[in-house]
């Protein structure tokens, strides 16, 4: 095991980003205008280069406090900091088939790993094809509400996935959202995952959103650190 | 030493946040409008809630990447990840007069712990005066210019400040920034800082600023865990 106190020594194999880069116009969902970034000034001109940031907060690799959905009102600045370190738990759905959800019978195996405390990560290779598509949009893998429940009852800390929405586009997705958020129990969603998350047995996950005040959610960072128990 | 893996026992008085609420028109440098949070849609009425956030790359706790000064082309999706954790110093400075320099003086006592990798984190105690005020704008406690190259000469990986301007408001901010800049040395402004970092000898560092593509900084979430070697 690695110890805190080692962080010096932490190679570009123990460190990787979880996240999505974020632009002007980078895909999103259509309901809302993509992400917009203006130079403000430049350097040059003005001695210091500033940019304007204009975007919702469930925009780019984000986190879902449970305040998204009626009912509940934890915002996203009232989940505990504790809450965002957990052990990752990668969930290889590489060759699931697009368009389909995500079973309890998907999760089955993983079980001796998603257990209260444990962060799971749903790795479906969308993130490779977030582009203005039909396809990225409306055909991706998506978590199914029974299986979004089962997580739940597992207490896990937090879901992510490498695709905009966890439960797809359809009609499933609110309970989907809602089985986690009413438990209290973190999404986030347009997450990256290089193939190298699987090249370890164990990864610490750390998702740190902005502290923004009183809202449903927030664009997030989201590295993990290995601690080479291989 | 606690391991990674003891991550599920970390308890509140291990982990820290180092940063400032984010917040519609939260105190930000007068050049520029503040913050806008505007909530574009409800749950009530909409089944989701949303916002929509503007704001500059330098407003909230954020990181400067060297982009922000003419001359140096990182921009903050350049800075690599390992470089965004480390060993954190905080420098004890709140008793220091308002309105005056930081001086190489004032840190010579840390030599010890401002080693290459660290990251330094001046202790102001100006985050506790961050209100639309004459005083906090333009009094505060700021970095002069030849501590600055001091630290930059000692390999520190990066710096951070409880006051949204690590060189004050005056001529001498730009040299200020340029010393560490010009080294890789990213900057952290507007910072919190607990009384609580002084508790416990070892913190490390985590700052994650948002995966922005091609920009001169980035809102950033600084969060300090101990390792409670006391």
């Amino acid at each position: 095991m690695v110890e805190y106190g080692d962080h010096e020594m932490l190679t570009p194999d123990q460190i990787i980003d979880l996240s999505q880069p974020l632009y002007h116009n980078c895909p999103s969902i259509t309901f809302h205008s993509p992400p917009e970034i203006r130079l403000l000034q430049n350097a040059a001109e003005n001695g210091w280069t500033l940019e304007e940031i204009k975007m919702t907060t469930h925009q780019g690799t984000h986190m879902d406090a449970p305040y998204h959905l009626d009912g509940y009102t934890q915002t996203i600045d009232q989940i505990p900091i504790d809450q965002m370190i957990g052990r990752g738990v990668f969930v290889d759905l590489r060759d699931h088939p697009a368009g389909s959800p995500i079973k309890i019978r998907d999760l089955e195996s993983y079980s001796s790993q998603i257990i209260p405390g444990s962060i799971v990560l749903l790795v479906t290779g969308w993130g490779r094809k977030r582009f203005w598509t039909s396809e990225w949009l409306f055909n991706s893998v998506w978590l199914a509400s029974d299986a979004s429940e089962w997580l739940a009852q597992r207490q896990v800390r937090g879901v992510g996935i490498d695709h905009v929405s966890i439960g797809g586009m359809g009609t499933e997705n609110e309970e989907t959202h809602r089985k986690l958020l009413k438990s209290g129990i973190w999404i986030i969603e347009d997450m990256y995952y290089p193939d190298s998350v699987f090249e370890h047995k164990e990864w610490f996950i750390f998702a740190f959103p902005l502290p923004l005040q009183g809202t449903s959610g927030s664009p997030c960072r989201v590295i993990a650190i290995s601690n080479f128990v291989n």
